[in-house]
C-alpha cells in the first residue's frame, strides 16, 4: 500500500491499563512492529478504568503541543466487543484513532478543519483478531499505519461528524448573572480545574472586579483571580487561570483537594464583586 | 568487536523497580551509553519485588507482539551478588537476558527455536562493577550489545536448556472429569487471569457444553464462556477466552476480584454441562 | 540560529508531576515539536510533590551513566511564577535544566568542570507564556535546544555558581570518634539509603573493623557491612555499599523500612568495633 514516508513519526497514548499489566507494552510492540521507527509518547495509562472523561480532559489538554502529524491513540473502551465503531479523525493537523464513546467530543464539536472516517478496513487490523483487546488488534496497526504516512481515506468510509457519539461535560454558561461552571478534574496537585475559560470571564465581567465562589464548601468567597500559586500568602487558597487558560482553585504549597470539600462535578460560581 | 548494524533495535524492560526511584533511568543511562539509537519500551515496573511468576505472566503474554530481533530484558533478581548465573537466551527470533531464577520457563519449556548462553564475557560489563545491581552493571550491557548486533555466542558459554532453573505455575489438568487450572494474575480491571487454555478447554470439551466453576467462591457457577465483556448483562459475572487465549473471569463494567473471594493460585474448574 | 547537529540527543526527565496528569506528556510535546528526533528518558516523575531532596538524590545518581551531552531537565519547581531565576549548566559534559532553588546543590559543588547561566533569552521560550508552567514554557523547550546542540552560552548571561541557591543535605562527619551521617532516601525494596560514603567509612576506620549503628532503632547495632544481600541470612537486617558506593541498610529479602523505626532524616552512625 503506497504510504508518504514520516520521518520522525509519532504516536502518542492514553489508556485506562494501568501500569501493573502488559497490556501499554503489547500496544506499542504492535505498533513499533509495524514501523520501529515511531516514536511513543504516553500522556497517561492511569486514567480510571472506563472513565471517558479524564481521557477527554487529558486529550484536549495535550494533544495541540505535539508536532503536526501526531497520531493520538486513545484506548478507553468500555464497549469493546460490542459493535461501537472505531474513529480515525483527522484535526487541525493531528490524527486521533479510538473507540466512538464520546472521547473526542470536543475536537469533533470545535477542530477548525475536520475529517471522520470510520474503521473499517480490516487488512490492516491485526491478522488473529480478539473479541476483548481492540487497542492491540485494530486501534494500534492502524494509528500505526497513520504515523507512517497511509492516507487517512484508506481506513475506511467517511462520515459526518454528527452521526459520531457526542458527550462530555457542558460548557459553564451564565445563570442570573452568575457564571456558573463545575470542576472537571483534580491534578496530582490538589488542584481543582475547572470549565470555566480565561475568555468566558472576560465576557461575563467586562473589565469589571469578581469574585469566585465555592458552592459546596459553604458558599467560600475567594476574592480575587490571582497570577501565579507562589504571589498569594503561604497556605492560601487561590483561584486563578491555569496554564490552558482555564480558572482553577488551587492552594499555594498545599493541596485545594484536601483543604475543600469540593469534588468533581462541584459546581463553582464567578461573580461580580 | 564486529557487530551488525542494526537498523531500529528494540530493548524491552520488565523490572520490579518501581516508579519512585533512578533504578529504570540508570539501567536505561546505560544502554542509551552503549548505542543512543536503541528504542526502549518499558512493559512494566511494577512487579512487585522479586515476584518472580508476575514478570514470567508479563514477559511471555507481551514479548511476540514485538519484531524479531528484539531484546526482552528482565530484571527481577532477588539472587542478586550471589553466583547464581545470568542467561542470555536467542528463542524463535527473539532475545532475553535475565538472572537464571526461573523467570524464562515457559521460554525454555516451549519456545521452537532455542539456543542458551550463560553470561559470563565480563568485558562485556560495566567497568566499575557492584554487588548490589547487576541489572546496571551486566544485564543491561549486555542487552545492549545484543540490540546492537553482537552474536549471542560472544556473551559466554552455550548451555543446555535442562541445566537452567525451571519453575513456574503448572499447567491445568484434567483430573477425574474435571479440567482444573487456577487464578495466575489479575489486571487492573479485576480481571481474573488463568492458565486454561483455549485448546485446553477443546480438547476437554470436545465440541459439548461447558460450565465455569470458582470453587473458593461457594462452587460459583458461570454457565458459559461468553465472547465479549460487553455481551452480557452489565455488571453479571463472566467467563470468557482473554485477548491471549486463556479463561478470564471478569464482570460487565466492573470488578470481578472486588465482587469474588477467589484469588491469585485459586482454582478454577470447567466442567461439562 | 546556528546549531551543531547532534546525532542521537538525549533529555532525561525528573518532575514531580505524578502520573495521571496530562503534565508530563505535554512537556514531551514541546520538545518533539522542537526536535522529534530527541530520545526522552523518564527518571522519575513521582518526586512527592515540590520536594527538592528527593529530586536531588535522584539527579546526582542517574545522570552520569547517561552519554556525554545528555540534558537533564528536573521540574520540581514551588516558586513558579515567582522571579526564582531559571538555570542552565554545563558540567563535566553534561547539560541541566531547572529552577534555582537548590536542586543543583551537589553539582554545582561538585563538577570539575562547571559552566553556569541564567536563562533569560525569551525567543527560545513558548510563544504564549503562562504563569503557572514554566516547565512547559521555559525549561522544555531550552532543554530541547540544548539537546539540539544550542551553545549553551545563546541562553542568558554567565553567572557564578556562587550565586546560584545552595540546599541539600549536609555530608556525613565525624563527631567524637563516630561517623555520623543520615537517612536521606527510601528505595522501593525498603532499603534506607544514607550519605555515608565508602571513602568516607575508609577514611574513618584505617582499616580496623566497624559496627553500624541506628540510634533511633534503640541503638540497633549492624556489626559488620557485608557484600551483597544475599550474602547474609534469610531476613537478617544488613548493611552493605549501594551500587553508588553508599552506606545502605537492608534487609535481606525483605524491607528495612517496614522492620525498622528510622526514617529519612534518622541517624545513622558508623563505630570502631
Amino acid at each position: 500500500m503506497a504510504t508518504l514516508r514520516v520521518e520522525n513519526p509519532i504516536v502518542t497514548l492514553i489508556t485506562d491499563f494501568g501500569l501493573t499489566d502488559e497490556y501499554v507494552g503489547v500496544l506499542k510492540g504492535v505498533i513499533l512492529s509495524c514501523n520501529a521507527n515511531i516514536r511513543l509518547v504516553d500522556i497517561c495509562h492511569l486514567v480510571p478504568p472506563q472513565d471517558r472523561t479524564t481521557a477527554t480532559h487529558l486529550l484536549t489538554r495535550s494533544y495541540s503541543f505535539f508536532p503536526c502529524g501526531s497520531v493520538h491513540l486513545v484506548v478507553v473502551d468500555p464497549g469493546v466487543g460490542t459493535d461501537r465503531p472505531i474513529l480515525a479523525l483527522q484535526a487541525d493537523g493531528h490524527f486521533f484513532v479510538g473507540p466512538d464513546n464520546g472521547i473526542f467530543t470536543p475536537i469533533l464539536k470545535n477542530a477548525h478543519s475536520l475529517a471522520v472516517y470510520r474503521v473499517t478496513a480490516s487488512e490492516l487490523f491485526l491478522a488473529r483478531m480478539s473479541s476483548t483487546f481492540h487497542g492491540r488488534d485494530i486501534m494500534a496497526p492502524v494509528a500505526a499505519q497513520l504515523a507512517n504516512g497511509l492516507p487517512i481515506d484508506r481506513v475506511g468510509p467517511r462520515i459526518a461528524p454528527e452521526d459520531c457519539r457526542l458527550e462530555g461535560p457542558h460548557p459553564c454558561s451564565e445563570i442570573g448573572g452568575v457564571l456558573q461552571g463545575e470542576i472537571t478534574h483534580i491534578d496530582r496537585f490538589g488542584n481543582l480545574c475547572t470549565n470555566i475559560y480565561r475568555e468566558d470571564v472576560q465576557r461575563f465581567a467586562h473589565g469589571k472586579a469578581i469574585v469566585v465562589q465555592m458552592v459546596e464548601d459553604d458558599q467560600l468567597i475567594i476574592d480575587s483571580v490571582c497570577a501565579s500559586y507562589a504571589e498569594q500568602t503561604y497556605k492560601k487558597i487561590v483561584a486563578l487561570f491555569d496554564s490552558h487558560g482555564y480558572l482553577e482553585i488551587a492552594e499555594n504549597m498545599g493541596s485545594a483537594a484536601k483543604r475543600l470539600k469540593s469534588a468533581i462535578g462541584s459546581t463553582v460560581s464567578v461573580l461580580l464583586k
